[in-house]
């Protein structure tokens, strides 16, 4: 078992694929986009809850079938995540945003 | 202008509040939330194509958001993760995964 306290994005997509790739492979893109969304979902009711451990819990599916879905569509989620977002807003180049819109 | 070229989940949570913290307030959860569905609507149009960089591009604007999401919500998404993906399957213990449902 491997413990950890800290997480880059692309160690824990690393680890989902460790623990799940064989699984979301044979699950495939579509059934695995559409079980991210029954977990988003999940995640909406939790907010409207009070419940914060319940609230956590889905935050963390969420984003751990988001990077199942990236593993089985050849995307690494840290380096497409930094390419777009790095410090500053994509779209009007400051930070804090300035964007108008 | 702060350049990245590797990221903690946290200091990617962190980066979005810097931009993003005033916008989301004000938008709030319900709002953040319903525009977390839209990227992830997005997302699932570029997995039907075959533009890897517009793909890339859908999944950074869905962590993007889950974080902004998360923020505006009060919860850590480093720390919800670990709590409940830290190198094995949260329901059957193993790595991999040897749930056999």
């Amino acid at each position: 078992m491997e413990l950890v306290n800290n997480m880059h994005i692309h160690e824990f997509q690393e680890m989902m694929k460790r623990l799940y790739i064989q699984r979301d492979s044979k699950r495939g893109v579509t059934g695995t986009y559409n079980w991210l969304l029954d977990e988003l979902g999940e995640l909406g009711e939790a907010l409207e809850g009070k419940d914060k451990e319940a609230t956590e819990n889905e935050f963390a599916d969420a984003i751990a079938w988001l990077a199942s879905l990236a593993n089985i569509s050849g995307i690494d989620l840290e380096s497409a995540t930094i390419q777009k977002y790095s410090g500053k807003c994509p779209k009007c180049q400051n930070s804090p945003c300035q964007c108008t819109f």
